[in-house]
C-alpha cells in the first residue's frame, strides 16, 4: 500500500519551523506512516539540519537525510527552486506564504493527502505583501471555505471557538445565535467526516459565571446560546448546553464530551494549554482539505539555536494522518 | 499544648451541610490537629449521623460521635438550643444565617481562631430576611472589612479573582487600575501574614487574547493593569504581569508563582477546576479573622442522600487550620 503523502509547510524561515521539521524528520518513525513533503527551502532545511547535527544533502528532488530522502518543493524557483532572485528581505517572508499557497493547491488537487503548518509571523505576511488577518483566513480564501473553526486538540480535551483573535469587548458583541449554531454545525459534521465519531457528544460552554445563573449574571445564554443549542438538538445532533464555563471543560476532559464549544480564546485555550500544554494540535475545521497546525508562534527568541521541540508539530501531523485516514475509532 | 478550635458553620440544613460535616468529624484525624466546634442544630446533626451511619448522641455540649465529643453551638437557642419557637420551613434559613453570625462573634472575640463555612443559599438567605449579595458580603459586614478578595487555592494553584459573580460583561467596566491595585495589596497581605510567604511571588494575569498582543485586541493591559502592577512594583513587591491568560495558569501550576490574580470569574475558575476539582477551597482574603469555605454549593439535588462528598470541607478545614498557624513554609 502506498504510504499517504502529507504536506508540511516551513513557515517563517527566521521562526522555528525550519528546525523543528528537522528534527521532527530526523527519527524516522514518522516515515513509517507516511511521506512527508516539506514546502519550503532546501538550502535553509540544509542549514537546519547543520545546526541540529545531522545528515542533510540537497538532491535532485528534496534533501537527503542519511537514508531518509524528503521531497522539497519550492513555490518560489523551479524543480527544486534554490536560485533566489528577489531581494534577501522579502525572500523569507514570501517564501513563507508562497509555500502554504502551493501546499493547499496541492492538497486541493489530491497531490498530497493534508497540510501541517509550521508557524508564521503576521508582520512578515505584511511585508510580503500578503493583506490577511492570519495563517488561516489565507487558508480560508485559498480553499474558498465560507466559514471555518478553530479548534484545540490534545489527547483527552479538544475545544472548538466560536470567537478568536479580538478584544474580549468585541467577542461579546459576536456571540449571536447565528455564529453559535454555524459553529455547532462545522464541529458537528467535521468530527463525522474527518474525525469519524460516528455521533459526536458536543457540549456548548456558557458565557457568563454559572452559566447566567438564570439571568442574574447576564442574558447571552438565554437570549443566543440556548436557541443555538435547541435549534441543532432539534437537527438531531448530540449537542447539550450551555454548561457552566467552570466545571464543563472538568467533565469533558474525563470522557463525557469529545468536545467544547467554548465561546471566546481564553475560554478554550486556559484549560487545553492547562492539561495539554506540550501536546496542543491546532486544528482548522470547515476547510475542504485536511490541515493542522502547530500550537505555538514563530518563537523569534529561540529561533536558530537548536532548542525548539518539536512535540508539537509531531503531534499536529499524527492528527493531520489521523483526519486523513477519515479518523480512527476510539480516539477522543 | 491546647489544641487550636475552629468553627465550622452548618450552612443550608437542607443541603449537603451536615452530611458533610458529619463525615468529617466521623474520621478522628480532624480531632488530633484541632478541636472542631459546630454552629449549628444537635438534632440536624443526629439526623445526619443516623443517614450516615455513625454514632450521634445528644449530650449537653453538643454531640458525642462515639468517642469523640462535639461541641454544638445553636445560635437561635439556650446553651444547646434545640427547641424551635419559629416556623418550620424559617428555622432552617435563619439557622444558617445566624450560625455564621455567631461563629464571626466568637472568632472575633478569640474563642475560636477561624472559620469554616458550609454553603448556603442565596433564596433561603433572603427567605430569611437577610439581603446580602452572598455569603462572603455577609461575614465581610460583620466584620467590618472594607474590601475582600475571593481566593480559590488548590495544593500547586491559588487564583485570586478582581471581579466574581457578575456578567463577563458587567466585570469588563470594574476592571480598573484601583480595583486591580486593591487586589494585589489584599493578597500579597495575606499570603505574608496568614499563609506565611515571606515574598509571594504574585501573578497578575491579562483580560484580553495574547494579554491584548500590544493593543490590537483590547486595551485594558495598557490602560489598567500595567499601571496598577507598575505601582505595586514600586511599592516593593514582587508582582509581574499582565500575562498572557491561556498560558499563566500553567506557569503557576508548574511552580512559577504562588498565586495568579484573574480578571473575572471564569478566567480563574476554570484552570482552578481542571486540575483541583475536588480540592479547591474557597478563601476569603481581605478578612481581620481567617475564614475559608468548601467549594461547592448546596447540592439539594444530591443532600441528604448521604453520597455528597466531604473532600473539600475536609481541605478547607486543614487550609483554615494552616492559616490559623501563620501559614506554613513551603505550601504553595
Amino acid at each position: 500500500m502506498e504510504k499517504p503523502k502529507i504536506a508540511i509547510t516551513i513557515g517563517d524561515p527566521a521562526g522555528v519551523g525550519p528546525e523543528i521539521i528537522v528534527k521532527l524528520l530526523s527519527r524516522n518513525d514518522l516515515f513509517l506512516k507516511c511521506e512527508p513533503v516539506v514546502y519550503g527551502d532546501g538550502e535553509i532545511l540544509q542549514k537546519a539540519c547543520a545546526l541540529i547535527g545531522v545528515p542533510g544533502k540537497i538532491t535532485a528532488k528534496g534533501i537527503d537525510m542519511g537514508g531518509e530522502r524528503v521531497a522539497v518543493v519550492n513555490p518560489l524557483g523551479g524543480e527544486n527552486g534554490f536560485g533566489g532572485k528577489m531581494s534577501a528581505e522579502l525572500r523569507g517572508p514570501r517564501l513563507m506564504m508562497e509555500a502554504v499557497k502551493r501546499a493547499v493547491r496541492d492538497t486541493m488537487n489530491g497531490k498530497v493527502g493534508g497540510i501541517v503548518t509550521c508557524p508564521i509571523h503576521k508582520e512578515s505576511m505584511r511585508l510580503a505583501g500578503y493583506d490577511y488577518p492570519g495563517h488561516t483566513e489565507f487558508i480560508q480564501e485559498l480553499t474558498g471555505a465560507e466559514k471555518v473553526v478553530m479548534m484545540l486538540a490534545g489527547e483527552r480535551l479538544k475545544v472548538a471557538l466560536v470567537t478568536i483573535h479580538v478584544s474580549l469587548q468585541e467577542a461579546l458583541g459576536m456571540i449571536r445565535e447565528e455564529r453559535i449554531g454555524e459553529t455547532i454545525r462545522i464541529v458537528q459534521n467535521d468530527f463525522i467526516e474527518k474525525l469519524g465519531v460516528k455521533e459526536p457528544r458536543i457540549a456548548v460552554s456558557g458565557l457568563n459565571p454559572h452559566a447566567g445563573e438564570g439571568g442574574l449574571f447576564g442574558s447571552e445564554e438565554a437570549d443566543h446560546i440556548r436557541p443555538a443549542v435547541e435549534k441543532a438538538r432539534a437537527e438531531g445532533m448530540n449537542v447539550s448546553g450551555p454548561y457552566p464555563p467552570d466545571t464543563i471543560f472538568h467533565r469533558a476532559y474525563n470522557g463525557e464530551f469529545d468536545v467544547v464549544i467554548a465561546m471566546y480564546h481564553d475560554q478554550g485555550l486556559i484549560p487545553l494549554k492547562l492539561v495539554h500544554f506540550d501536546t496542543g494540535v491546532n486544528v482548522t475545521l470547515g476547510l475542504p482539505i485536511v490541515r493542522t497546525s502547530v500550537d505555538h508562534g514563530t518563537a523569534y527568541d529561540i529561533a536558530w539555536k537548536g532548542i525548539a521541540r518539536e512535540t508539537s508539530l509531531r503531534q499536529a501531523a499524527e492528527f493531520a494522518l489521523m483526519m486523513m485516514a477519515g479518523g480512527k475509532r476510539g480516539h477522543r
